[in-house]
């Protein structure tokens, strides 16, 4: 039955962007409906199964969807006008359906618009798609500690399926409306019609393609398109159950107490007042200029949408360390972002409370909670795995990327950003004001399977390489 | 009680130490014996005052006996005949104390054969002092995990106090015969007396102190010395705990059946052939030579000893950043070197597999245990804060050197082989072949705090920076 679906959702995939080849208004009018319906197929078929697909099914889908998806998609840009490499497209495609947003193509202002157009709705696909995921999938395999949200959504009843079905129909129209919301603002502020749309989707999904090699820096005059920017990159930054249950409730509180959101403002206003300490020392631009470039590029970067606007390189050596650390943080969970999340940061936090207390009085016993849900010690081992195999695979790829011969920096950025679904690195090559086509064909790939890696919360993929899964 | 054995400990050598300083030959004389009879007093108080000390009491004497002893230890290098400031003076001092080993001097091929010797000397005692107190104080205050050693040492019973003794006394004989050995076979194998003295000290205190500028490559010619070198430094990485077992049982099991020594030769084994291959393909010497060198840059980095032969920066990007991962790796726990150690990464295996066989099946209860020691919860708790507490102090100190200016290479290469106690860091400054010079002193102050931070196992020293722990 799992193949069955799994074959019902690429068939079509591949099937109709196959179809569309030489014609690019076609390709594009046939990409937006037939991605968009198997996308709509692909979350019922998964609300569905969900309760019946055991844990082994679950996985070996989930990467075999993957690797077929980013296979399809890549077809229209490798059969495109453009002369790209096989290695180049898929690169682009998996770069755009992780939402991770880094680009080997330059001269983008001088591109077909389907093209772009079929980037960016790679992006909000892609964005859309990991959200149902990490509502769906990964509680249910106990990834990373995100069983935490398997109670969340399911109410501790025992049938998932049309709750869940519900969830997700919801959340698909709140991304919706949410983008269209962001477009129209994009419109009326001052971008044109084309540059509304794809922005907007790549805003929403935290993904970064732009529409421009000068990425946000188009729009450097018009600081009110940076705060829009600011506002729905932070927007898709946020878990989309609590949108949910704002609506479902009409009340506000599900955002307000909720800690992951809590943690996630505190972290990105202290940064950003840090920052813009630091540019109004070395520039002469007004206070609200500063502030703004700041925000925008810390917002961008801790949302892991990658938009950059000024060259961030240029801030000086604390600045860029911040920002390379700032990489790893991500936003919250069930959000179209990557990284570490806050709600992982959040549970470490408090076993490090929890640690700190039990020095003082060892017998003491400490319960922790996360918006009412105990946080059992399942989850901080869980948290404790994560963490290893995120700094093993960071690891690995940073020294297989060195192995291609990239110097230091950007192999060390270039496995950050891509484990992160970020987008931009540090240094010279792949920095804000770079691009990744220079990289030799080997990295291009490691690069893939890292944002596939990073986006699958590690253990997805990694416990396919373990040879005791295929045990019975 | 506790403040008069501080007192009692400083006395004694602020006083000889200043005493000695006109003359060279006394103040060498001096600083052996009177800093030889505080060693042996600190040891006997401690392990005497162990299990009537309450933890705050510990945490606050173990931090002020640092401050201490590092600016007495400065005092005849900033008096000396160098010229150097009060700052310099006091970052080599606590380089030799914490046996990091980061040198602010140069041209130490002309230098005073006594200054040398004292800063050999400094590190042998650093050394011992680290073994000590990783014995008989981080498991009772239950930091970063090692209460796991607490139930070793005292084999249950509650007086701890003669058994400790005894343990101590017999640790500093196994310490100074090891040294005696390594002195006679680097005699013996083509050094001079004095080399051979200086050598053997900072060899088995993991420290890493040369007599000359080139380093270990002063002996390039000869690969016997480089492998009494490699031998010796893995050593002093191995934990002494398993010296003085395999002495009381006259059995070698003790360090044949010891998990921690077992996984380290492992990861020894493993890099050096990835290094050695690396090195034949880039080098014609010959596959021995290749493979003494790699073993050697290898060993050095990862038993936190920091002896350069060859400048390893030259063997490519992948190798480099190998080596700048291994900084971090370390020895066994009770042995003299730094970094995250063997016990920490054997835990976090185990809870590796521990949860990946809960998701097979998750009702499965898992006991993992390190050399028959049950791990608890407890024990994965605190090996989890001590990541949490590594990871925000290495951003923490990557970020402030950032801010002084530093380059980003320099800036995160020096916050790892200061927290993990190694010495030479990356890139053309600090790198095997550079010299902490000519860093700007609010950095070498950085420094300081970092490479204490990281021989007290970060949470000593931290947790006296939280209000609670100052609260009744
Ligand atoms: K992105
Ligand atoms: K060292």
């Amino acid at each position: 039955m799992v193949i069955i679906i799994g074959i019902s959702m690429m068939v079509p995939a591949a099937v109709d962007l196959y179809y569309g080849n030489p014609d690019w208004k076609i390709f594009a009018q046939a990409s937006i409906t037939t991605i968009g319906l198997g996308g709509m197929a692909c979350l019922a078929c998964r609300s569905d199964i969900g309760p019946r697909v055991t844990a082994r099914q679950g996985y070996v889908l989930t990467v075999v969807s993957w690797i077929a998806v980013s296979v399809t998609g890549a077809l229209p840009l490798w059969y495109s006008s453009l002369d790209i490499s096989f290695c180049d497209a898929v690169f682009e495609t998996v770069s755009g359906l992780t939402t991770t947003g880094s680009t080997i193509l330059s001269g983008l202002d001088q591109l077909p618009p389907g093209l772009l157009l079929w980037r960016s709705i790679m992006q909000w696909l892609g964005g859309i798609g990991i959200i149902v995921t990490a509502l769906a999938l990964l509680p249910m395999m106990r990834v990373g500690g995100m069983q935490l949200f398997q109670m969340e959504s399911s109410d501790r009843s025992e049938k998932l399926s049309p709750r869940m079905r519900d969830m997700c129909l919801q959340i698909v129209l709140i991304y919706s409306s949410l983008t269209f919301v962001c477009l129209v603002l994009y419109r009326v502020f001052g971008m044109n019609w084309f540059d509304a749309i794809n922005y907007a989707m790549t805003t929403l999904s935290t993904g970064g393609y732009a529409t421009s090699d000068l990425s946000f820096a188009k729009f450097d005059s018009s600081l009110s398109l940076h705060w829009i920017a600011i506002l729905f990159m932070f927007a898709g930054g946020l878990p989309f159950t609590a949108y949910a249950v704002v609506l479902r409730k009409r009340n506000i509180q599900a955002v307000i107490g909720n800690q992951q959101i809590k943690l996630f403002c505190l972290i990105i206003a202290g940064f950003t007042v840090l920052l813009t300490i630091r540019l109004t020392q070395i520039s002469d631009d007004s206070l609200f200029r500063s502030l703004t470039m700041a925000a925008f590029n810390l917002v961008s970067v801790i949302t892991t949408t990658g938009f950059a606007s000024g060259d961030y390189l240029l801030w000086g050596p604390a600045a860029v360390m911040l920002f390379f650390f700032a990489t790893f943080i991500g936003g919250c969970s069930g959000s179209t972002s990557g990284g570490f999340k806050m709600f992982r940061l959040y549970v470490v936090f408090t076993g490090l409370r929890a640690h700190f207390m039990r020095l003082r009085s060892p017998s003491a016993v400490v319960v922790s909670r996360i918006d009412r849900h105990e946080i059992t010690s399942d989850i901080y081992n869980a948290v404790t795995v994560y963490v290893f195999l995120l700094t093993v695979s960071y690891i690995a790829v940073t020294i297989a990327l060195g192995m291609t011969g990239l110097d230091l920096i950007t192999s060390m950025s270039a496995a950050a950003t891509s484990l992160a679904n970020v987008g931009p690195g540090l240094g010279n090559i792949i920095g804000p004001a770079g691009n990744f086509q220079s990289l030799p064909d080997s990295a291009k790939w490691i690069l893939d399977i890292a944002m596939v890696l990073g986006r699958l919360e590690f253990e997805t993929l990694l416990v396919l390489l373990m040879p005791s899964f295929w045990r019975d």
